[in-house]
């Protein structure tokens, strides 16, 4: 078993930050105070343990466990460019989300580093624990921002313009934060292998009655803004003929979206909207409202999108208003490398099994990183929600996985 | 015809207060800075006109044009109680709303009194202007407030603890704006008829191709917030079938809203939501949303929302969500003084018709104070919008109507 004590006392620290005292959910926005005093904590827990942490200029952070012995390649001097083993997670949540969300990731990360100095054990490669920022997108509506920049999977030049909900950029939010984007990047030229463990977030898990499962798939998904277009107008006295209202084409969609989904057994949600001028007695000119959609295959969640953006643009002409949809971030499926979750999967007669979020690990993988992902059980499968939850023994149980995990990858005789 | 320059002027001074450069929509936030430099413009243009300006602990504004010989009732010593003819509107606007609602009452007031000194009239019974604060119940969520204070209709026991969207509080907000409610509130002691210039918000006067016209009636009107709340969860890895979703109830409640609305010839119009946590990948929590609704009678009224609260709780119990419904202002019907109106009518030839909007001059009628509204023809019947217009020979033809109607109720000869 992992030393109890170190993963409860350092999820005990992270308890009240960002906490809402009324719901019990969390708030850890990127770039604002309950993300400095994570990103500080976890300065702390590295150097707590010897291993100093790298921040790059935008607050993603990396501290590496660097071997006594390195690997070194045959016939050469030094060891092979890209042969550390990479695990972590992020730190950010949702507004109003749960404490697992990220930060299990991290505090297993530590934990599973705890565990294996505690074995004994000696690696012969680079072991790193990562934090990267902005991973739910919950604030420039870039899910994964963090990792997308380092991967160059999106370009500073992008995504400096972006903006917050209260009109700030990135670019500045980012400033403002105490960071210096002229600094640089993280490197992932060392990485060989990323390892992300995450809370499950479906019950996967519970239908199969174990605590600890590997990621195959990550299901292509994407965040479309759709902008309805109206008449702002008196709400007592305009006729509702002479209406253009837009609220009425966004209800339309939003069941429209729901049962697309239900039918294609796929995921669409309106979770999110914005409305102008948004008074009671005032007919809206303009209802912004975001879909989040999923879907098994890049072809049946563009399917399910276009229909329900074709049904959503006939009503608008029955309401006399205007759509304009805009994709605003799409992933594409990502399958995790097999061989790898095959060999890890033999490890602990884990099952491998999909998921529907988006994750670093995503990213990563689709930067060419041999990649897997460990699962921990969430008894109720409720995330991005104050309900969202796992029991300790699984949260034990899933560090141990990942030391078990990172010994295999960064072992003498792990395959190069 | 009035002295066009001064109303012109006023007009052209009142245009950059609380304008948005993006949409040329208004926002007068009633308790902001927008606000107060209309209160200061107020004091300075009655000033300018020898008018002293009283202005109350929570913001409403009155100023009086004594007679030089006033009115002295037989056998009595001094002016009967309520003998005094008020006449204005307010200067808060709904956000992004237009330049017309409101500020054309007091404009016009003031270029009628203008207009009647120019006539040469000398008034027997004091002439008062008067604006009345938050109006539209655009920050704190109850139109009228001003004038339902002056009246007693809401106490400021009640008052004080409403909250804006910030959080707010009305008694913290006044006090911001350097007021003091402990001064005390105006009174309408010597009110003996109010009359509000109003831009009309539909499209009675266009269609009778008149500039001006009368009210007859209020339409009973309200706002009742529906909280709708579920379960907050995923919405990438939450299974359709497992959601607890109130954005679904919610949208097919704005839905259900309008086809009652029009089946019933009344009006019914959600303008306003609030979703929780509102995250694009999360299932809300709670989305709570505005109905405003009105009808021509009390009953008709009372059974579209009973029948829009049914159909949106049956679809809460499909969802696997719930429903409270919370009135948090309802008006009963307001027929204005049928005397009154009659008897004005014959000064223009003004049509006499209903409106679906509530005012300050329902509030005064439900207390007692005979009252009288004069509308000025709006091209497009579009209000609570940017679009929100009338022309400037309208707007003459209003002054010179409600000048009329003033000398009316002022002159020697008119009845008590």
């Amino acid at each position: 078993m992992p030393p109890r004590s170190d993963f409860e006392e350092m999820w005990r620290d992270l308890a009240p930050v960002g906490r809402s005292a009324a719901s019990g959910g969390y708030f850890r926005q990127p770039w604002a105070s309950a993300e400095s005093e994570l990103r500080a904590w976890f300065v702390s827990e590295c150097e707590s343990r010897g291993l100093t942490v790298e921040t790059d200029g935008i607050g993603n952070q990396v501290a590496w466990w660097e071997p006594a012995c390195p690997l070194v390649e045959e016939g050469a001097q030094r060891p092979p460019r890209a042969h550390g083993v990479l695990t972590g997670s992020h730190l950010d949540s949702v507004p109003d989300g749960g404490a697992y969300d990220g930060p299990l990731g991290v505090v297993s990360a530590l934990a599973a580093i705890d565990l294996l100095r505690e074995r004994g054990f000696e690696p012969i490669r680079p072991l790193g624990v990562s934090v990267f920022v902005e991973e739910e997108g919950s604030r420039f509506g870039r899910a994964c921002l963090g990792s997308r920049l380092v991967t160059g999977a999106t370009t500073w030049d992008q995504a400096r313009e972006l903006r917050d909900r209260d009109g700030v950029f990135l670019g500045d939010a980012v400033d403002e934060a105490g960071l210096d984007p002229t600094q640089g990047l993280l490197s992932l030229d060392r990485v060989g292998t990323f390892v992300e463990l995450h809370v499950e977030q479906g019950r996967d898990l519970v239908d199969r009655d174990v605590a600890v499962g590997l990621a195959s798939e990550i299901w292509p998904h994407g965040r479309w803004r759709f902008d309805f277009a109206g008449q702002a107008n008196h709400a007592g006295t305009t006729r509702m003929e002479d209406r253009h209202d837009p609220m009425l084409t966004y209800a339309m969609t939003a069941l429209a979206a729901n049962k697309q989904a239900r039918l294609a057994g796929q995921r669409a949600t309106f979770g999110r909207i914005a409305v102008e001028p948004n008074g009671t007695n005032a007919v809206p000119s303009l209802v912004t409202a975001w879909l989040d959609a999923r879907g098994p295959s890049d072809d049946a969640l563009a399917e399910m999108v276009g229909v329900i953006a074709k049904q959503a643009d006939e009503r608008a002409g029955r309401d006399g208003t205007s759509l304009v949809v805009t994709p605003e971030s799409v992933s594409r499926s990502v399958a995790f490398d097999a061989d790898l979750a095959a060999r890890l999967a033999g490890l602990g007669d884990w099952p491998v099994i999909p998921t529907q979020a988006g994750h670093d690990a995503g990213i990563l993988s689709d930067a060419g990183i041999p990649t897997a992902m460990v699962f921990v059980r969430n008894p109720t499968g409720v995330s991005h929600s104050p309900d969202e939850h796992a029991e300790t023994a699984d949260c034990l149980a899933g560090v141990e996985a990942l030391a078990d995990v990172l010994a295999e990858l960064a072992r003498p005789e792990a395959p190069a």
